[in-house]
């Protein structure tokens, strides 16, 4: 560490990045890899079931037969041996999604999503057009939360975060009841991973669309994070940093709650404030 | 916005995120859509020319013969037709990259690269040794520069950002000369996105390897944030926030000195420490 005053030499901890290599086995047909994201390791199950979700390739649980670890046998993906040491590592950076029969994979929307790293269309409103066939407007219903309950998320989420504390490295994604109870956190180098992981969890265990819970995150808002969250039929987020235009005209579009700068006891609210009480506009 | 004691409704400046197309034209062949990347608008083309760069996809400014913007005309990417007014924005959504006659592209290795978000091997080993063909160690020469510099590096960059004062929600990305003076500073809602910006503009004047040069990035450093600086020749990179541990383990193996959390008249050195002055240890 180098102050303006001293120098001194100690050993800092790094929040961990890994690939992740997800492959896809279709009902009677051959693996294949479908992407290789650089995540933290943990939790990558869920972030591969949740990758799968948020994209559009499963719409189920029950979409999916079996979902495990599985590494190459002693060869990495550029086709060369792995050192016998590496084996282990190579396993688990690999998880393996095997379909059940009677699902059937757009391996046209496939191969678009992952060649051009899940982004639509190129004027800005045919990329919102072309989500018509994965996200569905979110219902119009009495869902609302307290404003103050807001002011108060970037402090619960610090308190349980925990490897950030140490490496402030990492992106957090939390989900929260309506009352401010913590219902899934997951950590992670990106903050797509991180979201997938919080949707993957949920997804798992058949608790999707979380149509009574506020998603909140460390970072800025993209257009893809509010993507992966209309997928899980999430009715409000909100973020410690900016929004970009995009993001914001998409949740106006599907009817979700936009939030952002949650910092300092404000927050702005970007689209649906109906569901926010107590905020006198 | 809202505030704990009362709310305000008001215009907020948002940073504008939209999809750039990036279409490649090898000599003599159709041109083919090789990334689609959500991007803020502007300096369109040395981001296209950054990113095929650091991709390892063209590697000399004569590579390519021409670059410009050109959209489809009145067809989106789903290939349905756009309306009129979509048709402009379009067109500056859409990158066209002609090659030179004797460019040889890898399209095995585009297919790789784009298929996974240009993450490479599984096990974290193969994944550095898969850069091997497109990054070299950078010379071990006597460029240093002084500590006290790093310390003045967020000051400078805050001076001269300009949307990130308004919006919050751009990460930028800049390229310092050893005496503090700025060189290129980019802005995005994508970090790598403003730092392919960064070093396409380097590509296009002819001037990489960037070997005296001084990188400094807004956010956190990843794996791909490196191997982007690596393949520009960058000797020194630093950032305001954390690196992760496959970053650190990249930076240390091919000779670039790595540096974190400048902020608060502090700074981490991870590797290289031999181009800082003035740091006794």
């Amino acid at each position: 560490m180098v102050a303006k005053s001293d120098a001194e030499e100690f050993t800092d901890v790094l929040a961990v990045e890994e690939p992740l290599e997800i492959r896809l086995q279709p009902d009677g047909m051959p693996h294949r890899p479908v992407s290789i994201t650089m995540r933290t390791p943990g939790h990558d199950i869920e972030l591969a079931a949740g990758f799968l979700f948020t994209e559009g390739i499963i719409k189920r649980r029950a979409d999916i037969r079996d979902i495990r670890h599985c590494g190459p046998k002693g060869r990495n993906t550029s086709g060369s041996e792995c050192a016998p040491e590496q084996e282990a590592a190579a396993k688990y950076n690999t998880v393996l999604v095997e379909l059940a029969e009677d699902v059937e994979v757009d391996l046209k929307r496939l191969k678009r999503n992952f060649y051009t790293t899940s982004s639509c269309g190129v004027c800005g409103k045919s990329s919102i057009e072309a989500l018509r066939t994965g996200v569905t407007k979110l219902p119009a219903d009495k869902f609302a939360i307290d404003g103050d309950l807001i002011h108060e998320l970037p402090q619960i989420l610090r308190r349980t975060q925990s490897v950030f504390k140490k490496t402030g490295g990492l992106h957090a994604s939390a989900l929260f009841t309506e009352k401010g109870g913590i219902e899934t956190i997951r950590e992670d180098v990106g903050r797509h991973n991180a979201l997938d992981k919080v949707i993957g969890a949920k997804f798992l265990t058949g608790e999707l669309p979380a149509q009574r819970s506020i998603l909140f995150v460390s970072g800025r808002t993209s257009f893809e994070l509010v993507q992966k969250a209309l997928m899980a039929g999430i009715p409000v987020m909100a973020a410690v940093g900016a929004p970009s235009s995009l993001a914001v005209e998409l949740a106006r579009e599907y009817g979700m709650t936009l939030i952002g700068f949650v910092r300092d006891e404000r927050f702005n609210i970007y689209c649906g404030k109906e569901r926010i009480r107590n905020c006198k506009l």
